[in-house]
C-alpha cells in the first residue's frame, strides 16, 4: 500500500449525512467554552473531534474555532472536494499543513491567546507550530471530549443503527455457533455478517474466548474448536456511520453443567443491576458498585476484573469511564456500556454487555439480543 | 469491550522468539547514537520503538537506555510475566505510568540531560514528565526509527515469512476471483487465507479496487462484483512476527481489451526499472524516477499520482519514504516496496508491487508472486 497519494481521493462513507446545523450547534457550545477560558480560540487538531465538529471524516485535517466567529477548516488536496460537499458553510484552508495554516491564520487575525489539545499535540508539533506563527498557545484541556460525552439524537440514531446492525450479524450467525467451529471462524463469520448487515466494518477486535479461554477477558480469537460443555463468550460490535456499538453474549455449546448455568443467572442479575442503577444524576462508581456488589455478594468479586464499562461513540472508549475507582455522574443522553464479567482460571468465564442509552426513564438500550441463556 | 481490565493478560503472539542477544546489540548500537548526541540517556514511549529495542510487543510500556550502563524496562502488571520471560536480562519496573516511573529512575540514578521522544510526547506527558522527576528533557530526533531502517537478518527473517503468507493466501484465493464475486468478498476471502496460512491478521486494510474502481489507489473494497473486462487491482498482505508484508496484483476477468494489456506492460515495465535501480547507494528519488520515467515516456505521468514506495517492518509505512520529491539513499538490508500504478478515469487502472530488500548484489524479492498478467 503506497503512501505518498498526491491526490488520493478521500474514503468516502455512505453515511455522511448533510448534517450542518447540527453540526454548527456543536460549535456554538464549543466557542462557549472557549470564551469561559478566555482564550481567543481552539485549534482543534484530533481527527475524530474535527469530524465530531464538522462532519468531515479525514486522514489530514485541523479546525480554528473562535470564540466569537466563524471557524475555519484545514485540510489537503484530496479532501478539499468532500469538505465543500460536507461542511459547505466553512471556509477551507488547503494546505498540507494543517494545523500551521491554521495558528497563521490565527495569528492574521490578531488571535491572541490560542487554545490547543496538549493531550494531543506531540512536543515537536508544538515547537513547528511555535515556529509558524507568532501566537500563544495554551493547553486547555479536553473541551471537545467533555461536550462529546453528552450525544445529540442524530448521534444516537446512528449509534442505535450500529448496535441493530450487531444485534442481526449476530442472529445470522447463531446457526454457524456449534462444537467443532474454531473461535477464529466465528470470529470471521461475524465480521463478515456484520459488514454484511451495513457497517463499515467492525468496531474493535472481537473477542471469542471458548471454553477455559473465557477465563481470560480479552481472549484473541485463536485455533480452539468449540466443544460441548462449553460456555463461549462473544464481545464484538459494528462501526456505522462512524459510530462504535459493542455487545457481549455468552452463550453454551450443548447443555450447562450447573455450575455454569449458576454464573451466567449471576452475570445476568448483576448486568440487571447495573442497568436500573444507570440512571441521569448517578455517580458512575455507584452503577458499577451495583453489579460488583450483586457479584462479590456471591463470593466471585476478585473475579470481577475490570470496570463495569465505558462511554461510547466515535470511538469505542470514550468518557465516562466506569469503575470502582473512577469519578464522575451520568447524565441524559449519554450512551455507555455495561459489562460485568465473572472469570474463573482454567474454568471459564461470562460476560454479558448491552450499549444502552442513558434516559430519564431508564436507560435505552440499543442492543436488544436476548440475554436469556442460548443453548446451542 | 471493557476498558479497565485490572488483570487483562497480555495477547501473546506465537512469534515472539528468544532474541535475546539480537535485541542486546540494538540496544548498544542505540546507546552509541545517545552518547554521539552528548545525552545521558534516551526514554523510548513509542511502543513500536520499545518492542523493537526488547521483544516486547505491550499496549503499554517503556524504555530508558543510558549511553552508558543497563536498560531498564518499566510496564503495567499485565505485562511484567510475559516481560520476564521474552527480555529476562532486562530489570523492570512494573508501574501503569511507565514514562514517569522511568524519569523517577534516571533522576535517582543522577542522569543529567536525557533524551525522549519529542514526535511521540504530547505536550500534556511532557509536562507531567517535568512533574514528576527533576530531569532535563532534550529532544533528540527519530534515533530508533534512523536504526529501524537497515533492518537485521532476523528481521529480515520474519518479513520473509510474512511475505510468504501473502503469495500463498494469493494462491489460494485465486480460483475465487471471478466475474460475479463482490470486491469486499474478494478482501474476506484474501484476509481469511492469510490467516489460515499462518498470519497474525492482515498488515493493513486491503485494496480490491475492480473495473472503473482501479482508477481511485486507495480504493476500498465495496459491494460492486467482478465484472468480464475488468482489471482488478489487489493491495494486501500478511502481518507476521510484528513485521508487515506489501504487494498488489493486478488481473483480468476475461481476456482483456488491447488498452488493458498495454497498460499492464507499461506498469509492469516500469516495476522492473525501479526493482533494477533498487541499489545500496541509489538515491531514492532516482529509484522512484527509474519506474516514472517509463510511465512519463509513455504519456501516462500525471496518472502516476504516488511515490513509489516505502520502507515497511515492524510498521506497514516505514523510513525511507521514496518518491519524486524524497530524499536519501537507499542502503544494503533496508526492505521497501516498489508499487508504480496508472490511474485512468473512469476506466481503470493498473498497480504492481512488490516488497524486496535491498543487497549489494541486486533486490531481494520478498513477494514472488507471478508478474505475468493473470487471466482468470
Amino acid at each position: 500500500m503506497f503512501v505518498t497519494a498526491l491526490r488520493r481521493p478521500p474514503r468516502r462513507s455512505s453515511r455522511v449525512l448533510a448534517m450542518g446545523e447540527t453540526h454548527r450547534a456543536r460549535r456554538r457550545r464549543l466557542a462557549a467554552l472557549v470564551a469561559e477560558r478566555d482564550a481567543a480560540a481552539l485549534l482543534v487538531t484530533r481527527l475524530v473531534n474535527v469530524r465530531y465538529l464538522t462532519g468531515l471524516d479525514s486522514s489530514r485535517a485541523a479546525l480554528l474555532v473562535p470564540a466569537d466567529g466563524p471557524a475555519v477548516l484545514a485540510t489537503d488536496g484530496r479532501y478539499a472536494g468532500m469538505a465543500a460537499q460536507v461542511c459547505p458553510e466553512l471556509p477551507v484552508v488547503v494546505d498540507r499543513q494543517v494545523a500551521e495554516a491554521l495558528v497563521k491564520r490565527a495569528a492574521e487575525d490578531g488571535l491572541g491567546r490560542v487554545g490547543f489539545e496538549a493531550h494531543d499535540v506531540t512536543v515537536e508539533h508544538h515547537t513547528a507550530l511555535l515556529d509558524a506563527a507568532e501566537v500563544e498557545l495554551a493547553p486547555l484541556g479536553r473541551l471537545v471530549e467533555e461536550l462529546r460525552m453528552v450525544k445529540d439524537e442524530e448521534e444516537i440514531g446512528l449509534l442505535r443503527e450500529a448496535c441493530a446492525v450487531t444485534d442481526r450479524a449476530f442472529e445470522a450467525v447463531l446457526p454457524e455457533i456449534r462444537a467443532g467451529v474454531t473461535e477464529r471462524a466465528v470470529a470471521i463469520a461475524l465480521e463478515r455478517a456484520m459488514v454484511d448487515e451495513g457497517a463499515e466494518g467492525p468496531a474493535f477486535e472481537s473477542i471469542i474466548a471458548s471454553g477455559p479461554n473465557g477465563a481470560v477477558p480479552h481472549h484473541h480469537p485463536g485455533g480452539r474448536e468449540l466443544q460441548r460443555g462449553d460456555l463461549v463468550t462473544m464481545d464484538f460490535g459494528a462501526l456505522y456511520g462512524g459510530y462504535h456499538a459493542d455487545m457481549t453474549r455468552t452463550v453454551a455449546i450443548g447443555e450447562p453443567a450447573a455450575w455454569q448455568r449458576d454464573l451466567y443467572d449471576l452475570v445476568h442479575r448483576a448486568q440487571a443491576a447495573a442497568l436500573a442503577a444507570a440512571l441521569p444524576g448517578a455517580e458512575t462508581k455507584d452503577v458499577d458498585a451495583a453489579a460488583r456488589d450483586v457479584i462479590a455478594d456471591a463470593g466471585h468479586g476478585e473475579a470481577f476484573s475490570h470496570g463495569l464499562g465505558h462511554g461510547v461513540g466515535l470511538e469505542i472508549h470514550e468518557a465516562p469511564l466506569m469503575g470502582y475507582d473512577k469519578t464522575g455522574k451520568l447524565m441524559d443522553r449519554v450512551p455507555i456500556t455495561a459489562e460485568p464479567g465473572v472469570y474463573l482460571t482454567d474454568r471459564g468465564g461470562v460476560r454479558i454487555e448491552d450499549t444502552l442509552v442513558v434516559r430519564a426513564g431508564g436507560p435505552e438500550l440499543l442492543t436488544t439480543t436476548t440475554k436469556d441463556l442460548l443453548v446451542l
